[in-house]
């Protein structure tokens, strides 16, 4: 997880690894770190994603896009053709949201507040500030680590699909054109913990009951108010004191909401917190309802696409147009230059898991077509 | 909790408090804490409770009987009268079920086999033997704490009711005639650990949205197949990886079901077993049901309910027959000698958390009777 003792060791590492392939490399002051090829000024051409992850997660999500990228950068070196843009590779720091956000990728692109970054903590009510003090960084230096507008040509992404798609439909390639965006919730319900065997049924104030009832209710949610871009779900849940014999005091849980529209993000929040201060009512519980983060979806630019598609006729890979579910460091990006994000097929649609798994073939097919947007956008007649 | 540090130090300063006021007192091998007055050899009236507790749980529960026994034999000393019987006070070993049963009063009534000992383990997978290992005490031993049957005239425990009947009905003292059995069971359910984002709503294997399925079918079970004696509570639960953006590939919790009535108690198991195999069936996940414990339900001895009655009219206190919808260790003496059960209210029905509270009065309404039951009970003409 980001700011982890191994993330922190992969990062370290990944900068030797550049610096041994004769790259200028560094981490900057927030934890990401990039390497750069050509001694062309601004704007750069910047490819990469992310090497953070989530508990128990896989091997692919992330670090695929971060080890395309540098293979692309060995690439245009190998080439040795005269660049008309500098490359810069990126890993992104904490992509997987254990503060709330991207940060550093929306760091690079101007998108941080001081208040911000004074407030962002994890589930587990770690704030960020400490988190990166503890590894010696500073997260007040996020402000600094703005690109300046202009500054960046585009970035481009190679990314796990993480989803079924394209495995579904037998295509190599999915270019992204738009990129749910992602409400994170945490719901408190606090009722009286009592003993299991002596407090009749009608007498008790049991949020485990509670929430339950408003997790079962969330299919009734989608089905009134989501599109079928429309994901809802509880990763997260906590019981106090958590133990058999006792009624819960409290449980707390997580609602992601994502869609590719704001609006129907908005109206899904709204039917939830309904939901949710009906159901403890019902319950004679008190409830909380703290909105953790919000990213709005994203049109990714809208030319970089065709780049994609001429790149992967180009390479003799299928491909199609289509939306990403999951959030990606792509989506900052696009705030401060065109950004692209490329999909390489999942095995079986699964992610985040041990088992996420992407073959080697479908790597290779995902890498030409990215060494092939870099060439094109890195060339002097680009 | 038992066999905690907190635990087995309160349990060796009772040893020496009982020491300090001349009692004869010594730690079983298995953690039982028992003083004794009176040189009268078997069979001997026991009266006391345990000190061990939930997490978070209150002051009250077990500890308040364990010194109102002490108080009794203080009592019986000072009033210096010449006794049939000898009195023993005890504080039993883990009765709060960490390891799923009554371990210090199972092993003192003989009902403990060694399979058991051998396989108990605590919600968290600690084995009994380990956690008694570790405080320097040998499971294996409770089978030598068996006490002889014939050995043991009557067992008296006074406990807070830790529920809200004497409260509501305006009466001081509550003798129980009958103990509800409880059956714990763990549940797990297994899916399939995705991204919350790229994983459409009907492509999901996800066992949280299964659990509250099954948690909000429980009052349709009770309404079809429970008593007005019935409880079934889920008080803990724990997700896998429990991350907000990843879809649980595993949730796990326990269902405590009592009931006053064995048969009510199979046919409720029953019930649950079979929503929990179709519930996981309609979700497309493995389900699998471990029972954890199982208690009987026990009638307690039907004399002394009438001794009970006696000593609260002599003392002045209101008092009433009733049911115990908790477990206690009156239910395992039972086993091997007349046992009863005396209530003192709980303010607003609370217990197992701190709030829990038996007002100084109460109690001393409660300690009145005990006293004047245990005089009866080693009274040479009893």
């Amino acid at each position: 997880m980001a700011f982890s003792d191994a993330d922190m060791d992969a990062r370290a590492w990944l900068v030797e690894f550049l610096h041994a392939e004769g790259f200028q490399a560094y981490m900057d002051p927030i934890g990401n770190v990039i390497g750069r090829w050509g001694n062309k000024k601004e704007p750069v051409v910047m490819s990469g994603s992310h090497t953070d992850t989530v508990p128990d997660g896989g091997a692919f999500d992330g670090t695929l896009g971060v080890a395309a990228a540098i293979a692309a950068m060995i690439t245009l070196r190998e080439a040795d053709n005269e660049l008309a843009y500098a490359m810069e590779v990126v890993s992104f720091a904490d992509e997987e949201g254990r503060f709330g956000g991207m940060l550093g990728s929306q760091a690079l692109s101007g998108q941080i507040t001081q208040s911000w970054i004074e407030q962002a903590q994890d589930a587990d009510g770690v704030l960020l500030t400490d988190a990166m003090n503890a590894q010696g960084l500073d997260a007040a230096s996020a402000l600094g680590c703005a690109r300046q507008p202009g500054s960046m040509k585009a970035f481009v992404e190679l990314h796990i699909e993480q989803g079924p798609i394209l495995e579904n439909e037998k295509v190599s390639i999915g270019i992204a054109t738009v990129i749910s965006g992602i409400c994170l919730l945490s719901v408190s319900l606090k009722g009286t913990a009592n003993h299991s065997g002596t407090t009749p049924m009608d007498q008790r104030r049991d949020p485990m009951v509670c929430a339950a009832s408003v997790i079962n209710q969330i299919d009734t949610v989608l089905r009134h108010h989501g599109s079928d871009q429309s994901r809802i779900t509880v990763g997260k849940i906590e019981a106090w004191p958590n133990t058999p014999h006792t009624i819960a005091g409290t449980v707390t849980f997580t609602i992601v909401i994502r869609d590719t529209d704001k609006a129907v993000m908005g109206v899904l929040q709204e039917a939830l917190e309904r939901t949710i201060a009906a159901t403890a009512s019902r319950h004679d519980l008190w409830n909380e309802i703290t909105p953790m983060s919000w990213l709005d979806p994203v049109v990714l630019d809208s030319d970089l696409p065709e780049t994609a598609e001429r790149s992967a006729a180009k390479s003799g890979h299928s491909c199609q147009l289509m939306t990403s579910g999951a959030g990606h460091d792509a989506q900052s990006m696009q705030a401060i230059c065109p950004a692209s994000l490329i999909f390489v097929p999942s095995q079986n649609g699964i992610s985040h898991t041990p088992e996420e798994l992407t073959s080697w073939d479908d790597i290779e097919r995902g890498t030409d077509v990215l060494i092939e947007m870099i060439k094109n956008l890195t060339r002097k007649t680009t």
